[in-house]
């Protein structure tokens, strides 16, 4: 292994001397995908063996953090590399709806707006969620092609659809009008979910294809495994988890087969792929709900299941393979992919992540940082180094009201993972350092203008 | 990776022509190490390279288990291949308490004595726990050497040892007398806990090097992580898990240290090693007592985080590298073990185990088969492909009786790992089957005499 390591980091050299190219940016985005849900991060019944060997030739994460325990300020977060709060993208409505007004706001610069500077060519595949009007949608945030969804797929829902329809383990077909659209366009609707997954990748490998002289940055947000639940034929019916498990089965095949093309195409050793999720497990879906493996809750709360996520970098030859316990976050890819592109920082905008070429490329510790956790525009927790305070908690399974906690609730996130034991009485002074990085912390944000009303 | 495969498959059998030296056998065999402690198992606070390298290399088992939630009857049903029912190894009392009067039946048939037949040579090392008297001890059940403690580690408490020590984060060094004795000697009481594993790892080096060329069998249960919890000065205080995270870490240490001996020594691919724990984590013991990872509940529960737990089979060139879901436990170690020793099934003996090897070398589905949780000697659970119906369920942590249930409850391991959501009310059919399954095999049970009273 140790071999085969300096083998390819040799061929790397030796390729980036005589090519020197900028290098690819790749970014796959689950949708609600758990911590607990991939085979690398211990679960039993969903069989991801492209996601392993990924995490096995690159760097997985075991404490990534998605910046939001909601889709739409996630996605916000990823591609601006800010806390949704600066930027506007969250509030009490949670996400943007159908017949939302807001969006992301045009002065926003995502991550393909700054690598389009360079010279990027730059796509989006999949979900988008960060608004439908002028200003917000794809083309208009430095994509130049889009081909997906406008927002989830249970948006939309058929008039008469019954309730619970979303969570079936055989949704109706033709339950949602979701649209499909190339480029802004409509080109089916209702949009046919069953074989999204395999026509989003087939996007992918041809846009890799083409793509493969100049640089370029995909962004790939997927709409599985959030429900309703579809799958390939080639996939439905497979997996022991049920039609979960086949939509997250199909997901790992999609991987392999983006990595696969990479590898074809020699352009492996010179494009950094990033996969990870936008937020936990939607628990409250039962059998379509997926794990957090040891972690608490999941989707829609700040307790460790609803935004630690599965991270997995992959760049073979320049990043070695491992695990690695550094606390990061979706916010640092935009700095990452940045200054893999050498591309300028954003002039006059605070960012809230860091650039993780140093642990990436050189396996050195990222600088010691607070992480803070957000449930819509309020802040319910803040961790740092190993404890975690929580002000507010509330389940992401229909608790109504947050619950406020003075003195905070207290974990130590190594030996209680699982936030089981509330240590507070006996670590004031931890608390008190939690509350000063709080103050500093919110001294330094200001509120962008409200989205999702 | 494949070619790899091919070549040391290669030299495997070119040595195997050359030598056909019987395989040697290792058992190493954790106490209550929980099914998500290991990194290869999703722990995201435990560093287990080796043993991740040991599954990497080798097959690991989603879904092993042990033959009890406790203690005792779970190395009696490992070292015999039988449920602890038909020993008499369980019982109200649950384990063997140093006042007990019982112990393993000099009749029953243990891998150490089958394989000695054969002319391997035999050791224990670590803790015994399957009785102290004559016809019990090690040397009485096939062992030619034995070096550890006679059972648990927090068994022999000083008379004045204040409540809750042995879950202290910190134990008190003289707090216990348990001796650690040499083929049934004391060398030591009380035995320095602190320097256990490594002293435990030293002998079983020595003995892989001084038998490398007649076969043998090591069986290696270890002390730790069980509670109370001690370390090396070279491992403790070095986990982000506290004392139980080091212990585990000085743990995989000791795995390491035998796979380099066996490298070394040029056994590896003619050695079987397995990796495996006795039960669940202790979670009543708070940050001393592990996590079953996103399986319910822990040791002393037939909930699935009683008895599922890490399983990793490892013989490099033999065993194709992989994961696999096959159901499989503790007691198909000695039908394994003894098919590759070609030592006869022992005579009219029942066994609950079978032979592993179609799954290990050749990839193979096992036949199908229920298995039954067992706690004292009720049958309280059984499972039957991924359904698993509960008759009884009572908690690891303080439910003093258990509770019945009929109808049974009804969960699928599959679509509901978790154990989450009784789907009893809409599976009769299935309920029919297990009880089927559990008919046939109560007639077929013969209780032992009781030894744990």
């Amino acid at each position: 292994m140790k071999l085969c390591f300096l083998l390819l980091s040799a061929v790397a050299l030796f390729t980036g001397v005589l090519h020197a190219a900028p290098p690819n940016v790749i970014i796959i985005f689950a949708d609600d995908l758990g911590y607990g849900d991939l085979g690398c991060y211990g679960s039993p019944v969903i069989r991801t063996p492209n996601l392993d060997r990924m995490a096995s030739e690159g760097l997985r994460f075991t404490d990534f953090y998605s910046a939001s325990e909601v889709c739409t300020p996630s996605r916000a977060a990823l591609l601006t590399g800010r806390l949704p709060i600066r930027s506007g993208m969250c509030g009490n409505r949670r996400v943007l709806f159908p017949n939302s007004e807001g969006g992301l706001p045009p002065a926003e610069i995502t991550i393909a707006e700054a690598l389009k500077e360079k010279g990027y060519a730059t796509m989006h595949i999949g979900k988008w969620h960060l608004g439908i009007h002028a200003g917000s949608r794809p083309l208009d945030q430095g994509f130049d092609h889009s081909f997906g969804l406008p927002y989830s797929n249970d948006m939309d829902g058929r008039p008469d659809l019954p309730k619970g329809s979303s969570g079936s383990p055989n949704p109706p077909h033709d339950g949602w009008n979701v649209a499909l659209l190339r480029d802004g366009e409509v080109v089916e609707q209702p949009a046919d979910q069953t074989t999204l997954t395999k026509r989003y990748t087939e996007e992918a490998v041809k846009f890799i294809r083409e793509k493969k002289s100049s640089p370029f940055f995909l962004y790939m947000p997927h709409t599985f495994p959030h429900v309703p639940m579809f799958a390939s034929p080639a996939f439905k019916g497979k997996s022991r988890a049920g039609i979960y498990g086949d939509a997250v089965e199909e997901l790992d095949w999609s991987v392999g087969q983006v990595l696969d093309t990479l590898r074809q195409e020699g352009l492996a050793e010179n494009t950094l792929v990033f996969f990870t999720s936008d937020n936990g497990p939607w628990l409250i879906m039962g059998d379509q709900g997926g794990s957090a493996g040891l972690l608490k809750d999941g989707k829609g709360s700040t307790w460790e299941g609803g935004m630690r996520v599965p991270g997995i970098a992959w760049m073979p030859g320049r990043i070695k393979p491992g695990v690695t316990t550094q606390l990061a976050s979706t916010m640092d890819l935009l700095p990452t992919a940045l200054a893999l592109a050498k591309a300028p920082a954003p002039k006059d905008v605070t960012l809230d992540g860091t650039d993780l070429a140093p642990l990436l490329f050189e396996s050195k510790p990222l600088p010691a940082r607070p992480y803070f956790y957000y449930r819509g525009d309020q802040l319910f927790a803040c961790r740092l180094g190993d404890w975690k305070a929580h002000f507010q908690t509330q389940t992401g399974y229909g608790q109504p009201k947050a619950e406020a906690h003075e003195p905070p609730l207290l974990f130590h996130l190594g030996r209680d993972p699982s936030e089981k034991r509330n240590v507070a009485a006996n670590h004031a002074d931890v608390l008190a350092r939690i509350q000063e990085a709080v103050k500093q912390h919110q001294a330094g944000v200001v509120p962008g203008v409200p989205q999702l009303k």
